[in-house]
């Protein structure tokens, strides 16, 4: 069963609200002999933290993670080291203005999970949403951190390629810009655009959707499996499961379906050394569910926040019809903090996927660990 | 693990290559008590079911769906009833042409995932794709048919929404269209277009993607999980391990991405009733990743079929480069026998909701099951 | 979920009815590249064959196992290998007398599961056990035989050492004579004795008890998990899953409770070759849930056949008191035919548990396939 | 997969080392709406606590469980109840001796899992056993007090039957005195002896070995499943997850192999209140893997504490033949601590159990749950 849990080989439990003392995660399966450190998991939380911009929610967490098991000290390094048990990490609640929410209490908030919640529950944790916030996400992203210890060599990248309807233009993508805005936008023009209009949307009030896209190179080919573990199929899950998400595609994805089987299938020839290589890359990097060894390309749409500051309307669970207007500190366009974390969920997928490629076929996988011992 | 089963409380597995003696599943989980006929699951067989017009694979298969255990007779109405153990159901193949595919065995079809098998099992049956065949599909329709049993009052359908470039007018929709037309098109003026634009792509020996929406009427509230199994993310992930899906979307999808927060999020007033209702459905009847009783839409974009009549470059398995066509008995549209597929999977998908609730949270859910005895 | 499944990475869900038509199971997970043939799972299913001699029932079934998918042939040795996808195997059933069941339609037998059937799920196939029938473990048998593909190099094998209250003299263990008596018994001298008590048992109609005793050799160390994988949680998992049986234990077991830590605690030396070695078994192979190197040890109790000709107090469906006896064909000592299940058993756990490994740690595991290409 | 975790609808997930910061676990799809609050938890936990008397380790720790997640305020009671989301618990670590444990850093201790970690894993956490700690079960116990919540009306106690060689007389069971001796034990004569036994052990460095058992009244018939989720073998399977346990039975278990039909099947009857009832309970309240009604009774065997002042012979890490005495704080009878963990197993069980079968088979089951609206 996986209500909190992802992954299989690779498996991740998260566990917080918004509200409660603290959230974390539970990453079990990551493999023994691995080099970790507090530090390099803050370094990705810090990607993703709240409060980095004017852009995001002012809410104030510095979101520090302490690892409290899983690890030993490496005599030869004097770092840390996996032990190959579960690593549990905590992050502590810390800037929460429980009184904001005490108004939307038995009232539901167009757009958020409140009236389906009790739907399903009977009872909830009305406080910043509780168990549906987004600050579950810093548990992904903590857990993210740990799943590209297990694959190096390969990089794990996430931009944002659409703010409301506007899109990049692709012929500028520069890698080197996707850190130099607050948008993680690889198309530097259309960063600057962007800014003056989520200014307008923020200042208004309201808030806006966007369109993420992942890319994962230095995959081997082999990855995934044929039926019901495609890989592509696990990105999709990963993906859709972050909040808000309403859409995901692969390669060309929502574009294949306008195209010919001539303009569609990535045709191939023998590279410089030999091997084969795809002349161009439509499937996204994935074939019948399983990787080509090119790039793995993802999007995935995020809706706008629903927290926004017009009067809407709504019922309460009183059974009284209600107008309602959601005050409190917001993301207008909460995509940007997302782009960490659609990265965090491809790195677990392909983490799991590695693993058990391993399992599965008796292959070595591209990674020979650094053991310990022996 | 998932490699070739999906769901929980409501599990199917699959097995079965195109040309091996038989394909079949094993559905784990249906509640006893529920009246069943081979004659029920052949219903949908059939709708699904290759040689029902010049647009899909001049393959004959008959695709007799034979039980062969988890029923029972029930002594008062002289039918059968399942038991509660696992229904397994077996296809027989028939119609399997081997020959026709001798001659790519060891040349690689640009789009199949011929190479990426080599790659990760370094065997593979290269006959009519072999586990990655379509003919696996029919599995998942025989256990569509049986979850539908789990969810009397609920009605899940199926349609094409867009053929190549070419999409319907919503205005137009009519779902009684859908069954008249070939191509399971609510709009009959663009099923009629439909035709003659695919007679040119299939006279031409080319193919074309397409565009499928499932509606699912009468999901009670409540359905689903707040994090790792939510209900639209278990539903991306059984329609992106469909063979050639390359996207999914539920409601508005990546549409919602340029909306703002007022456009997007639903607001509620109260019915008739006296009960909450969504004054629209912008959410695709599903909020932090739990349904809101209003229909679940979902789309999904298969590519165009990889087969395809004209010269491709591509490599073989023992390292040339080769110029390749594939001939046989292929799809113009692969999309158009995925539409029951697609309905199939998220009958599934939902029966397994259902039952999780049920345990989940001790509320009954909307069925009563007619139970033999006590 | 595992109502009908075990183990994960090599994992085995069973299907089937006493006497419905059929009986099966699907393998999934199996290695590609693996010579297999349907001769190789026969043999095994033989060993287990109800009809072998008058001590077990007389009921005639071939048990002719069919491979349905998950094979291609090998253009090398013009044998089967697996392909990595799910392995389907069936057994027709075929001696199925129905006939002698319709008077135990509504009585629950005393020591079968028919009582709570109708509890849990207000429904049961009354014949011959229906899904509670021994037949279930035919198919555990045939996926025993695909787990010993896996696990080359390595000696499963099973043994009776206890029949009712005789128990056998270990200083007289051959394991020569076990196919040698008709109850896989490695004492010649008490397989003689308990020919005579078992006719005798077998003439009244009455029935006894077995203790029957696994070994595995060639193990190597590091298989299993420490905490919730345990490979002796396993095996008992496994074990336990077989009809009747009421005990399990790992080495000393339960003797283990009258040691000192002295006496129990296997000590270790370095051996010919440098490598630690244990000079006592006593933990029967697994330390903290893993394999230490050392033969793997198992024990697992069966109760007596419940099914008997003497006349037992009883209650039926219908709220009466009843007085019954089972009729029809019976095994004296079900034990003796689970000799063969409990090897398959845990064939299918060491799998399992040899695959994690090779996921979990990065570390290679004793086996290298002969993998087809590449 | 399950390497840390067990169960499904009731699902525990543990983590932590002997000597890292804390352990803890989290409980996922517990029932909302339960009333919980960490006293309920705390007083589980100090029944199984270390430093209660002179027979277990004088290792002082308080084991104040926290809870983390998964709860909120009841306006009705000012209490807290489950919200259906996960309940996370952490025990911080208090007393850790760590320099106890430099000087077995590279020498295996017979009897524990220092040798198989290394071979498993290349690197291990050799403070105080590490994973392999009996500290991890303080998490279970935890986790047992949140099952308790989900079933009332069953009295799940444990109880020691056997130390060493000296079992109980079962004509003096009586519960009353389970509690009023260190050792759980329901025979207060026998009780009174093992003190002077164990005190002689505890002197002499030595360690031995016990047989405990748990009885679970109020379980209804139905719960369980007839192949891979028998009630039995999940049974069996948390049981033998404990540290050191070497053999579980259900019932007459290993005893029941000595039986006839006659003598070990219960016969049935109608009860005064019309119901069906058993005349004896051989079975231990299960039959086919599903209760009964009856109550469910298993034993299983603890191994002595390998950790003994005894010179013992080992190897090291690095090759060499040692001599090796464990020091440090240690139990001469670990089965003691063991008693409130093999409750807190069986409680997660039937939890588990329980939850699913009203998942499976829409009866509703024995519990209402009283939901905190509607």
């Amino acid at each position: 069963m996986s209500h909190n849990s992802f992954g299989h080989l690779f498996r991740v439990t998260t566990w917080g609200e918004s509200h409660g003392p603290a959230l974390g995660c539970v990453v079990d399966g990551c493999p023994p002999g691995l080099p970790i450190s507090a530090d390099m998991i803050q370094h990705w939380l810090d990607k993703r933290r709240p409060g980095g911009s004017r852009f995001v929610t002012q809410r104030q967490e510095p979101d520090q993670v302490e690892i409290l098991s899983g690890v030993f000290e490496d005599e030869r390094t004097d770092g840390l080291v996996t032990t190959g048990t579960p690593i549990s990490l905590m992050i502590r609640n810390v800037d929460q203005r429980s009184k904001d929410y005490g108004e939307i209490r038995d009232k539901y908030r167009p757009g958020h999970a409140d009236y389906v919640y009790d739907m399903k529950y009977g009872v909830r944790d009305y406080r910043g949403g509780g168990r549906s916030s987004a600050r579950e996400t810093a548990a992904r992203v903590a857990a993210g951190a740990v799943a590209r210890l297990v694959l190096p060599g390969m990089t794990i990248r996430g931009t944002m390629v659409q703010m409301g309807p506007h899109k990049i233009d692709r012929s500028r993508w520069d890698w080197a810009a996707v850190d130099e805005n607050p948008f993680f936008c690889p198309d530097p023009v259309a960063a600057k655009e962007w800014e003056d209009y989520l200014d307008g949307i923020r200042k208004a009030g309201s808030s806006v959707g966007a369109v993420l896209e992942v890319v994962a190179e230095g995959v081997p080919a082999g990855l995934g499996s044929p039926i019901y573990a495609k890989l592509d199929q696990e990105i999709a899950s990963a993906l859709m499961s972050i909040n808000a998400v309403k859409g995901v595609e692969i390669g060309e994805g929502f574009g294949a379906a306008e195209l010919t089987g001539e303009e569609n299938a990535d045709e191939m020839r023998l590279g410089p050394n030999g091997h084969p290589v795809f002349l161009s890359n439509k499937a996204g990097g994935i074939l019948g569910g399983i990787s080509t060894g090119e790039p793995i390309v993802a999007r995935f749409a995020i809706k706008p926040t629903s927290s926004i500051l017009t009067l809407r309307q709504s019922v309460s669970a009183t059974g009284e019809e209600v107008d309602l207007r959601t005050k409190g500190r917001h993301d207008p366009c909460v995509g940007i903090r997302a782009v960490p974390v659609g990265e965090a969920m491809i790195a677990c997928v392909i983490a799991d996927q590695f693993l058990r490629h391993r399992g599965q076929t008796g292959r070595p996988g591209p990674v020979d660990y650094p053991l310990h011992r022996g």
